[in-house]
This record gives C-alpha cells, structure tokens and sequence, in this order.
C-alpha cells in the first residue's frame, strides 16, 4: 500500500477535464498535501515524444495507438507516478488506462484481453484509487469542446465513434462502481464541484 | 498459404546484415523474382517517426523499446510485407520479430511469454519462411562493425549485453531449426554468400 493516493480524471471531450482537474488539485493543496498533476500521455521526455507522433502522423493504426500509449504510460508511471506516490504525494492524472478501455477498446475495436494483458504487464497490479467520470452526451460535449452552437460534418462523422467511447466508459464504471464515480458533467459546473468535493473528501477522511 | 515468401535476415552488430541482404535480392531478382529489401523499425512513415524517437531518446525503457517496436511492426506489416506478399513479391527484411526475442527478451530481461503475446496478436500467424541467422562472435562483429582493432570502453560495457544478444539469437535457432539456418559469418565473404545462396535455392525449389 502506498502512502499517497492515486486520483484519475477521465471521459470524452468537453466535459470539463481540465477545469476539474484544477479544482481537485487546489482542494487537496488546501488540506495541506503534496498534489501532482499530470496528464496522459506525456509528463516525461518520452511521453512528450509519444505525442509528437500522434499529432504529427497522418495514420496511426488501432494496434499501434495502443501501443504507443502503453510506452509512454510505462515512463509516466516509472518517472513522475510511482515516485510521487512513494513519497506520499497525492497524484492526479489527466486520463489513464481506463482511457485506453474507452477508446482504443470501445471505440476502435481492440479486444478487452489485450489491453488487460498490457496493463497487468506495465502496471503491475497499481490502479487509481478513485476515478472521476466526468460523463455528459456526446453533443452537450462536443459544443462545449468547440464553442460553437453545433458539431461540424467531421465531428458528425465522428459521433457514433465518441458514443462507442461514452458507452465504454460508463461500462466500466458499472464493473467497479466503487472506485469509478459517475459524475454528471451536464450540470452546471457548482453542482459538478460539490459532487467531485464529496467524493475527493470520501478519499481523504479514509486516508487521514 | 501466401504465395510470395519472406525471408528475414538476423544477427547482432557487424555480422553482415546490410551486404547479404543485398546479395539475397539480387539472387532473387536475377530469377526473375520481385524481391522487396526493407527493413525494421522504418520502411514507413509511421516507423521512420518511431526510429527517430530510438535515435534521439535518451533513454528508453525496455518495456517501451518493445512496444515501440511493435508499433512499428504492425504498420511496416500492413502497409508493406503483406501486401506485397499477396501480390506474390518475395520480402527480404533486415531484422524482424526474433530480433525482438534476442534484444528486448535476452538482452534486456523482458519474458518470452510478453514477446509471444504481442507476436500472436500482431503477426496472426504470420512468420518468415526462412531466417538466415548470421552468427559470428561478438567480438568479432563489433571490430567489424567500427572497422577498428577492438571495441572502446563503452562497447566493452555492453559486451556482456551482446553475448545475451548472440545466446538469445542462437537459442531461437535451435528450437526451429527447420525456419532459422545459422550462417557462420566468421567466415570469409565468398563462404558465408555460398551458404546463403543454397539456403534460399532450397526455399526457391521448394517454392517452383
């Protein structure tokens, strides 16, 4: 057991990752702990790297995103996770292996057994100790994402991708209720950071 | 069953790779075969960017070294060998998946039972038809390969990694022995190119 805790933020685009991310990180600070933020993938050299070529490469196949994403996660959590967690700090990622799940699972087909394989494999059994869901319909977030009163044709094209993921999401969520919490992101953002403050204080009057 | 073949040249540093993969297309060629040289990680854009990441890294995890390199192989599969497979072209391939085996598994540490799983997900079955494995000891091959009277003190550091390297390489031969020949690359040019040469006439009159 590790001293420190282990906080994921995931779901689709436009929920509000970001902001809440910040606003996790700040309530923890304010309690007097050590809080890192992070983000996948990058946070290391080799992540930066890692990102290089997904925004630069034209194609990069299902398998290969996969792979890809795992590398930079091996670095991540050797260089900047295990480290922080060791030394007690309380980690907070911007996505993680249930984003795999979501969308390189759901969303473009890989199988569930390979991704478990290559998670048991580089995380040697550490998982978040609690995950915030941010979860809204693909078309609240995709405005959000783009500020703009709708989607546009690729986006729309796009759509049946991003509720494969959405729906990937909240499968997980129904597996291991207790660690990943469903937070409706559609509400308006008060309403949003009372739900994610009750859980984040759940954590931390378990740890204290 | 395809009906071109694949050839895959393998060995460690300075045994020969690069003038007897040309001396096997050119055999190939002059029977009138399509014989595509190519090479691992590269022969695409998407592999070209992850051997940019080996070139300029400073340091890369095993873990990632194989993922990285199997996110190379499943472009440099799809976008190149197997099509040319099925168009009935011969593939000659400097380095592949018993590389893996030999650099990532016996060099670095990483269990077999990870390399096989990313090669049974990857490859679906698909294995060269033949493997000429050029041998030769290792220190032999690094004088070759710096053209110098021995290796520096940094080679020197890594001979014990080259040796687990030449043990790995050989090990694979020896449990399929019918796919992998070994070729003595100690040898003078013209032996080594006769032993070659009636390898792969064998694989030629197999073939017609």
């Amino acid at each position: 057991m590790t001293p420190g805790k282990f906080i994921t933020l995931e779901g689709g685009e436009g929920v509000g990752k970001t902001t809440n991310l910040d606003f996790v990180v700040r309530r923890l600070r304010e309690r007097g702990l050590e809080a890192v933020a992070t983000r996948e993938p990058g946070g290391t050299v080799f992540g930066e790297a890692v990102r290089g070529i997904f925004l630069h490469q034209e194609e990069v196949r299902p398998e290969a995103e996969l792979l890809l994403l795992f590398a930079a996660r091996v670095h991540h959590l050797r260089e900047v996770v295990e480290p922080a967690l060791r030394r007690g700090a309380w980690v907070v990622c911007d996505r993680f292996t249930d984003a795999s799940y979501a969308y390189q699972g759901a969303g473009r087909g890989i199988e569930r057994s390979v991704i478990d394989f290559l998670r048991d494999w580089i995380q040697a059994g550490l998982k978040p100790d609690l995950t915030l869901l941010l979860d809204a319909p693909v078309d609240t977030g995709l405005k959000r994402a783009h500020q703009r009163s709708g989607p546009d044709r690729l986006e729309k094209e796009n759509m049946a991708f991003f509720m494969r993921v959405r729906e990937g999401y909240l499968a997980l969520a129904q597996a291991e209720p207790d660690r990943i919490r469903v937070i409706d992101a559609a509400q308006p953002l008060a309403l949003v950071q009372a739900a994610i403050a009750s859980q984040v204080d759940w954590l931390f009057s378990d740890h204290v």
